[in-house]
């Protein structure tokens, strides 16, 4: 039994959901004999000849023994995630007993799948290309609305179909060039330089634009690294602590979808700040800054963003001079906040504002105007613009890819100002193409898939 | 919009699979207006007349935002688990999505399910009895073949079966004795005396048989506590050790399915033997138990199974006797184990083995003979002989009320003996069947119902 779509003559077997009990589990077959196997140890209706996209009740047997009662759900290739024929199994969700389906799966002929198998053949079989396959690990692995829409839009294909466009324009003037090779003797020239000239320049727009979005990309997936920052005594602990858990508040609103809490994160529209070193301000309730202002330096560059704390009550408008000259030298967008504010005289605060206009006042303890401190965060890092159906690289692969087409691509243009012959500009075309081609899966080698299927996880 | 099977005008819905990143997360809505609320976020075809089992392809949207791209799931009432009108949403498993979508569905008009309501609903529209909803929990919580073999027979209605069965006979009589109460002035006997006592006394078997398999249920469904002891220094850490490494190497051998190791459990045959006090011998290193016998006591009291070692390097048979003597006064089952076999004369064995035909010779550091010691260990407790398809009572409130059962047959049984008046036989028979249709949930309260399902898990 062999369908023309597919080019796995394995059946492959997972568990899709998550381990740990639940209500349901699912276990995921995909391959040429999915539907044989799942009918080789179910009870119900025979699984042979049903339509695709139908749901079957019946039990799940071993031997004698009811082991399960399940629901079938049948996907007839090439209607399937993988494209090939597949089969989901719903299952009471104890671990013993989807351990013991699969191994029961396993037994009629069924192989485990590998990291990521299921989402490979879906590349493989053409329902994917690569950007939108890496795009479903990111999708699984979001835990915020930035990361989340970022992903949706690369699994919709917004990021790839630009590439593939320009890639297959440029295809067409490569070839042409190439084919200026075969009649190098001739001196004919079917490609029109200036053309050419003009779509990679128009190309290199568009990359450069990519490139420079994986800053933004980045910071999205991994969340913005913040530090909390100030002399001893200022309240950093204290505003930590109210800022997360505020944050738990938020997360865990929805009964039964509490998520795990991550320690020291906190959304902010939808935007991930990790504070770092919170261990340090925990731990050393902030005597460990006593100890010398190289190791607060190293900190601080580490961070996208710093939030000072300054200790209005005891600090004098000299001390917080010299502390924001400092500050200044880093080159690290920082935000200044005046603690404590409750504690003094709203002249003084008034006389601060006018020096430094940009500083809030805050009570960490109280907390007293939180929201404008995180309304701050999210300026300072200029991800407010970030909207839905924005083209965002998050991936260090792409970027990579990115980055060497970039050089192929202004290789080109050298190339072509300083006249160079045609079998230079057609090999730095030729690599251009390659690394364009690299990010979408048009070319791949053995290698390169490997790497990218081993990180997911196994049922994916 | 109302369909004559549900009870419920409200429509429910839960995350059904566990928390946590996977390949897939399942949503699940039950009641009338599922398919409608559902549709409102869908985007694909038209949920609203599609045929009951059937899967549909499409996007959850939030007003312009592509929230995932998933597969719906349509069952038509009465063709749910719950018994109402139901969808299915397979999503991608991150929490956030799964929490997001679950929040668009709140928005759209669905509640929060409780705990346990999906199976609440399908036992109150009919589609389970409670015994067979109880069993739900436990076949979920299940972790080992034992638990699993009592949970599938019981959700099977194997159980439950036999007490409808019993009480149905039963109710003949009630009735016809209320009949005679009926006609008390004319002295008439609809009920025979002499078949109501044969019934009743047939039903007690029966319940004496069911509340005898609670100890067996009990272990079944908790684990055996077992103790391992000796004097200090006789290789308990260094059994324990090996035992439980086998056990993690036995359950991790199908990737991505490795369950959670619980500590200090092991399988044999499908039946789970819990260690106790398994802290004590780890840290203490085999000193605690110098501090004092008492405490030796306590522990091995708690136990239902002692393996107890003798170091047969150092112990003469005068030490062992003197300790099995004391262990015969425990009356708790026991295996005798000599360890350190390997470092003694051939012929101390044989002169021991006939001293204690039942004595096994180990080697702990060298895992000799612990399959035989694993085999004692099934036949000191005689659950060997637990198979497929048989009943066991599980469940503590089930124990409760056969016990309750059998006290009211007992007082009807008494009552006929003695010539009690029809009125006080009639008062005992009615007890009866209160607490026999209890089990099943022929008789229910709103107290019972949710001291039942607040311990189910949301989403079941």
């Amino acid at each position: 039994m062999s369908i023309s779509v597919q080019d796995h003559e394995d059946t492959i077997v997972a568990l899709a959901t998550p381990q740990g009990s639940g209500a349901l589990g699912i276990i995921r077959l995909s391959g040429p004999d999915s539907i044989e196997i799942a009918n080789r140890i179910f009870k119900g209706n025979d699984l042979k000849g049903q339509l695709t996209h139908t749901i079957h009740y019946g039990r799940i047997i071993d031997k004698e023994e009811v082991v399960d009662e399940v629901l079938a759900s049948i996907f007839i290739a090439p209607h399937s995630y993988t494209g090939e024929h597949s089969v989901e199994f719903s299952c009471h969700g104890s671990s013993y007993i989807l351990q013991r389906i699969i191994r029961l799966l396993i037994d009629a002929g069924a192989h485990p799948a590998r990291a990521g198998e299921f989402t490979q053949r879906a590349f493989l079989n053409g329902r994917l290309d690569l950007v939108q396959a890496e795009a479903v690990a990111d999708l699984i692995a979001s835990d915020n609305k930035a990361a989340h829409m970022a992903a949706m839009n690369q699994m919709r294909g917004g990021f790839s179909d630009e590439i593939k466009k320009l890639r297959s324009e440029l295809v067409q003037f490569a070839s042409l060039i190439e084919l200026e090779l075969d009649f190098a003797e001739e001196d004919v020239e079917f490609a029109r330089r200036d053309e050419l000239k003009a779509l990679v320049e128009q190309i290199q727009v568009v990359i450069a634009h990519l490139i420079e979005s994986f800053d933004l990309g980045n910071v999205i997936k991994n969340g913005v690294p913040t530090v909390i920052a100030g002399k001893p005594n200022t309240g950093k602990s204290t505003l930590l602590n109210h800022l997360l858990n505020e944050e738990k508040a938020i997360v865990s609103d929805i009964p039964g979808t509490t998520r795990d809490i991550i320690e020291d994160i906190i959304h902010i529209e939808g935007i991930c700040f990790r504070f770092i070193d919170t261990a340090g301000i925990r731990e050393a309730r902030d005597k460990i800054e006593a100890i010398g202002v190289q190791r607060t330096h190293d900190k601080m560059k580490a961070a996208s963003v710093i939030i000072y704390l300054f200790d209005l009550a005891i600090e004098t408008e000299a001390d917080i001079k010299r502390e924001i000259e400092k500050l200044d030298q880093l080159k690290i967008p920082y935000i200044k906040a005046g603690n404590k504010a409750d504690l003094i005289d709203p002249l003084l605060i008034e006389k601060l504002r006018k020096v430094w206009p940009d500083m809030i006042f805050i009570s960490a303890k109280h907390e007293h105007n939180l929201d404008q401190l995180r309304g701050h965060l999210l300026n300072i890092i200029h991800l407010k613009d970030f909207h839905t159906g924005d083209v965002v690289v998050t991936n260090a692969r792409h970027y990579d890819s990115l980055t060497q087409t970039r050089q192929a691509l202004s290789d080109v243009l050298k190339g072509l100002e300083t006249g160079l012959t045609n079998d230079f500009i057609a090999l730095d075309l030729r690599q251009a193409l390659h690394h364009l081609g690299e990010i979408t899966g048009e070319i791949t080698t053995d290698d390169l898939l490997d790497n990218i299927f081993r990180n997911f996880c196994i049922g994916k």
